[in-house]
């Protein structure tokens, strides 16, 4: 397929873009004489629009799109124990189907094109999202609860996906997902270790994200979780850390040392009051470069507008630090762009020739973007998720004018199937 | 005029709302036998809408959407001293006609139905408030920078102001806008008391916003802001304190006492650095019904979007707090309406039969309103400006199907101006 994107807006002026497979294959000036149009088989007006990269959603649990604002404003303890897991005891691979559905259009409604996701039922999610045309990397919940057969189990299965996810379009990654320390044997955790250096994998986790889980492990290992996955050999530049609130200096250096990657999610840990990733500190330490931005899953944050997700990253740092420089709109965007492409180890996340053609249009005419004085901070302080008109991924035209295929039976049966989730009986 | 509008979700039911005049005449059971469907001039399709209160933005600069984006995340004073200020030196009225211009549309595209503004140049504000149909609080900036002469000036200027404000339509408000204590002496304050008490005025000023104001008070009156306002009999009831981060126990005590209203502003005083409203302490001081909402203005937020506020609102408290249940949905909606409508003496913030026709409906069908488990958290936590589908005010439809009237003019016109505002020599 080709696509021909005409006058359109990169970096300030006016280009035409053309993409052939799933590559942007040339940028030329618009208008100049010099650059003859070529021919494609699509052809998008790009006047009044610019050209932004498909933004990444670091962390999130697509398919918890079914339980939006099923429980908010609740003490953590109560609200996972009392609404969240027991409705994920009974979510079923439909749901989560449906949920993926849900979560891939609001994504690509709101202009991202790659999504780091861990949840049940991986094959629910492989599907959605081999028939959303987005980009993700998907992992399956490895939990063991320290039980060494449900552990042998994991084992088994994660060895299994992983040569199914051979079979899928190559857009679609398989990641390891051990969910936590607290959740995850120290065997398991080194098999982890083991199976991602062995096939090249991507290994997500939740690192640091409560007091209280540096605490168990301080009982549990007689040391801070990160000095822990240091000790057992875990950290690694494939490592995708998310949340990583709770460091100490010396784990912040561990981290660099490791070149270990951090997800960044400031929505879900200021509602959940978490607390706030050490930004200043880290970028101190030398590691901006490995930092992203994530949403979380739905049920912690409600939504998954990672424009929405930039502004809310910038002003809690500002707050915090109580200096109106920190995390400026361009350190913003670049965590949801080129930081997060090299993390997940795309060949995208900025607008050149030879990029994956993994990109979204803004809709300049739209009047929280008027004037234009600065389009990066008018992205990242006023815009939101419906200021992207159109968005590519893979080469292939997800969304044009803001209309997607499908949507309105993927929100009516995501719908239903959120309903009947809550309302059903205990198995 | 008269208005039906046809099966709207009221608070969960299915209802009809029939407008007459700039009033909610009565809202029936939508299906039920007993109630026959009036005529009505105007008839709009509320099927898989909810209809909620005309939001209301408590304190913001309208015309400073001109600015959006043209300077950020610099230190304060360096923003505000060559940046903001320079600018707000050379503006004119026309500026300021189109900057409130493009402010209202973009306040009527995401649900805002009233604003209380403080800003240059009121006549062009005004003309601007008159056009658009929406309802607004205006007053002029008021700075006599501690000069008799000035003093003199500005006083004489709000009683002409104020005997023209009788010739408008009576949803523009007219309200003294003393700026705040560092830029208006002690006799300008007290002459704004008496005036505001003499016609019963609302009083709009900025109020211990930031650190260096309350330094310099204790340097030039030997006490705190509030206990300043107190002391000299400037506050009571009809004070709209705007900000109210830095304040003693006793300075909430003072509040509570002379029954002050005051908004939050949270992404502007992030984005600043500023601090935060201490907003616990001031409910348990029994100020909640006394706190309403604002975006302030677009150089520092850089949206007029009050969906998004009420979210970054609850997540800034929930994670200053450390407390999830910190400011619940229900709360930050309340500040956008409820609380707001009372502060601002107006007949409205909630659906009701008898009450303003100062209404929005929200569009079900967008996908990040999708499932519908609980619609308060999910317009609060989920939703932005773009989930309003239709904007009524004083009983006039001023949005559509999102179509505003004149909206191409109002954003190419204000572009223009901005542009040539920026690159304006100095007078």
């Amino acid at each position: 397929m080709t696509i021909l994107i005409k006058n359109v807006l990169v970096e300030g002026r006016e280009k035409n873009i053309y993409i052939e497979g799933n590559e942007i294959a040339a940028i030329t000036d618009a208008g100049s004489g010099r650059s003859k149009v070529r021919e494609a088989e699509f052809v998008i007006d790009g006047k009044r629009k610019a050209v932004i990269p498909g933004l990444f959603n670091g962390h999130t649990h697509a398919a918890m799109t079914l339980l939006r604002g099923y429980a908010d404003d609740m003490p953590l303890h109560e609200w996972l124990s009392t609404k969240i897991w027991p409705l994920e005891a009974r979510i079923t691979e439909e749901d989560v189907y449906w949920g993926t559905k849900l979560a891939c259009l609001e994504m690509i409604k709101s202009g991202t094109t790659f999504f780091n996701d861990m949840y049940w039922y991986w094959g629910g999610s492989t599907r959605a999202v081999a028939e959303s045309g987005i980009r993700a990397m998907l992992s399956a919940v490895f939990i063991d609860g320290f039980d060494e057969e449900k552990a042998k189990e994991q084992i088994k299965r994660n060895e299994a996906l992983y040569r199914e996810s051979k079979k899928l379009p190559k857009r679609i990654i398989f990641a390891l997902g051990p969910h936590a320390i607290y959740t995850v044997s120290e065997e398991s955790l080194c098999w982890v270790r083991d199976f991602s250096e062995r096939h090249d994998l991507l290994v997500h986790i939740h690192l640091s994200e409560t007091e209280a889980e540096v605490e168990e492990c301080i009982k549990r290992y007689g040391m801070r979780p990160v000095e822990f996955l240091d000790r057992i050999g875990f950290l690694s530049s494939r490592t995708i850390a998310c949340h990583c609130i709770h460091l100490s200096r010396k784990e912040m250096e561990l981290l660099r040392k490791n070149d270990v990657k951090i997800v960044h999610n400031p929505g879900s840990n200021m509602k959940l009051s978490s607390g706030t990733l050490p930004y200043e500190e880290l970028k101190k330490a030398g590691l901006y470069a490995n930092i992203a931005l994530g949403t979380d899953g739905c049920a912690s944050n409600n939504n998954l507008d990672m424009i929405e997700e930039m502004k809310i990253a910038s002003l809690v740092h500002k707050a915090l630090s109580g200096d109106p420089t920190s995390m400026p709109a361009h350190e913003a965007f670049e965590l949801a762009t080129r930081n997060a492409a090299k993390m997940f180890r795309l060949n995208s996340g900025v607008i050149e020739e030879g990029k994956l053609a993994d990109i979204a249009l803004i809709d300049l005419t739209k009047v929280e973007l008027v004037p234009n004085h600065n389009l990066t901070s008018n992205i990242v302080y006023s815009a939101n998720g419906s200021c992207v008109d159109t968005v590519i991924c893979d080469g292939e035209i997800l969304m044009e004018g803001r209309k997607v295929n499908g949507e309105d039976e993927i929100k009516e049966k995501a719908q239903e199937v959120a309903y009947e989730l809550v309302n059903r009986k205990s198995p």
